[in-house]
C-alpha cells in the first residue's frame, strides 16, 4: 500500500546524471535491474583515481565482457568544479580510451557535492559500488581495491541467480538488514 | 561396478608428492575433496613465477583465507634439476616469506618431467590449476593470469554449492565431457 | 660584426609563457644562463605524461636539487584547448602535489600549436629538453626517457664547467654544428 | 717511498673470486685502473636483489654500453650457503638472461662472509659500489638505489678525466680522507 521508507534505504538510489558519455542513450539503475551492476564513481583529476581505479574499471569491462555485468562510471565532481567540466571529461575520456559509459553526476544545489554522490553518502573518489541483481547494495568500497578481491566480488554477483517465482520482483528480497540473497 | 577410465580423465590426478613445505602432514587432493583448490605449479629459478605467479599465490592465500579455498604449490622442477633441490627450496621459501603449502613434485623416472606435472600434462612454469568441490578440474592455465579475471574464477568455485543429496558423492556429476554443477 | 642565423639555430630558443605557476616571478632561459636546465613539455591530460614523465620530472627535482640544475614544466597545449585551460591546469598542479614551476605556452596565433611549442619543432608531449650552461640545446626527446638515462644526461651537464676566460660570454661556444663543450 | 697503510683504506679491494660466469677470463680491478667500475654484490635468492637491484644492472650495462663504464656483478653469499651453489648461480644466470660478468666471491675461512664482502665491510644484498677512474671507492650503497640517482652517479664518473702527468700514478690522488678529483 505504501512504501517503506527504511526498506528503501538499502536499495540503490536511482543515478542523477546530467548527461551521459560512451552510451547512445541515457542509463538508469532500475532499466538494469536483473543484472549485476558496477559503479566507479570518479574525478578525472583525482590521482588515485587516473592511476589505478579507471584503468581497473576499463580492465572489468573487458574481462567481464562476456557476462551480463553492467559497468558504469559516474563523474562526481565535488572539488575545483570550473576544472572538471563535461568539455574536459570528454578530451579525458577521448585521451584516455575509455569505453565504458560514463554518467555526469548533477550538480548539488546548495553545496560542492553532486546528488547522487550524496545520495550514497560516498566519502570521496574513488569509490567502487557493487549492486546485485535485485537492484540492492553488495558492496561500497572508498580507495583503492585489489584485483583479486574486486574479481571475486564481482563473480559473487554474477554467480547470484534468482531462482523462484516469488523472486520475480526483486524488491521483496530487500529488507532494512540487508539484501537476501534466497540461493544461499 | 567397474571404474569408466575415460571419466577418470576429467577428475584432477592425485598430487605425487615427494615432501611438502609450510603444512604439518601431507596434503591429498582426496583428504581436500569437498573444497575448492588451487594449484600453482612454480620453479624458484622461473622468472615469471618469481615475479608474477609466486606472489599472486601469496595474495590468494591472504585474500580468500575466510573461505575454504585450499591454496597449495607444487614445486614442478623439469630443468636445472641440480640448482633447484629441496635444499634450495626452503631457503627460497624463507627468504620469499611464502607461507602456503607448498609440495615437492616426484621426480620422473624415466625422463626431467616430474610425476604430477606429467599427469597434468603441463607445458610448463608456472601453470595454475582450479579444481572444484567434486575434485574435477576447472581451468589449467599456462603462464600469466591476470587478478581480476583468476579472483572471479576462484570465487566462481567458491559459490558452487553441493546441494542435493545426489550430490554427496561428488565423484558422480564427473562425466567425460567435464564435470556439471548441478546447481548450473 | 653580425648576428649569424645559423648559428642561433642551436641556441635554446627563449620561453614563451604567458603565466607561471609555483614561481613568485616569471622565469627566462636567458635568466638561467650558467646553470643547466630541464623542461618537461606536457599536456594535463596526455596520458604518457600523466603516468611516466610528470613524476620523473618531480622526482628530478627531489633527486637535484642540491645541484644548480633548474627544473621547469612547460605546459604545450596543442589540442583539447578548451579542456586544458590555466584554470583545469592549476587544479592538475594541486591535486598532482606539484612542486616544480611551469610555464603555460602561449597560444599560437594562426593554429593550435603554442609558440614555444612551435619554437622548438616539437613533435607532440611528452618531450625532455635538456639545456647545457651555455644556454645550447643538449638534447631534445620525444615519449618516455628512461631514468637511467635521464640521470646520466642530467649529470653530464652538471659536470660541465665553464672554466677559462674566453668561456665567460657562453654564447661563444655556440657553434652550427653545435655548443662544443671546451672541457672535452 | 714507502706505501701509507691509511691511504690504503680508501682504494677499492681487489676482488677476491673463485669462478667467473660470462667471461672468458678472469676479471681484476687493477686491470680495470683508468675505467669507472660499478660491481653489484648480490645473491640469488635475494628477493630485492632479484626484483630490483639485478635488473637494473642488467640496464645500466645496457645504457651504457656505449661508454667505458665496467659493470660486474659479485655473487655474495652469506646464508642459505647450500642452497647458492655455483651449480644454482649458472641456472639463475641462464634463466634471467643475465649477460655482465658475475664472479662468486670466495667463501670466508672462519665464518660465513665471504672474503670481498668482508674486505669492503658490506651490510648485506643488494649493495652498489662505483669505483673511480682511479681506483677509489667513490660510493657504497645498500639497499636500492632510484634509477635516476644511480644514472647521475654513474655519469659523474664518466666525467671524471686523468688530465695531468701528474694524475698517472692513480694512487697519488687518493688520501685518508677520500679519494680527491684534481678537475674538481
Amino acid at each position: 500500500m505504501f512504501a517503506d521508507p527504511v526498506q528503501e534505504i538499502e536499495r540503490a538510489p536511482e543515478l542523477q546524471v546530467t548527461e551521459w558519455l560512451n552510451t547512445k542513450s541515457p542509463i538508469s539503475l532500475k532499466g538494469l535491474l536483473g543484472r549485476p551492476v558496477i559503479i566507479h564513481a570518479f574525478q578525472m583529476l583525482c590521482p588515485g583515481c587516473v592511476s589505478h581505479a579507471i584503468p581497473q574499471t576499463q580492465n572489468v569491462q573487458r574481462i567481464f565482457e562476456q557476462t551480463d555485468l553492467a559497468v558504469l562510471g559516474l563523474h562526481t565532481v565535488f572539488e575545483h568544479h570550473a576544472a572538471m567540466t563535461p568539455v574536459s571529461l570528454r578530451a579525458f575520456v577521448h585521451e584516455y580510451r575509455l569505453t565504458f559509459p560514463i554518467g555526469v553526476d548533477h550538480p548539488g544545489e546548495t553545496g560542492p557535492t553532486p546528488r547522487t554522490m550524496a545520495a550514497y553518502q560516498m566519502r570521496g573518489t574513488p569509490t567502487t559500488i557493487l549492486i546485485d541483481r535485485k537492484g540492492c547494495i553488495s558492496a561500497q568500497l572508498f580507495g583503492q581495491i585489489e584485483d583479486l578481491a574486486l574479481g571475486a566480488m564481482i563473480q559473487a554477483l554474477l554467480s547470484e541467480h534468482i531462482q523462484s517465482a516469488g523472486d520475480t520482483d526483486p524488491r521483496d528480497v530487500c529488507t532494512p538488514n540487508g539484501c537476501s540473497d534466497p540461493s544461499f
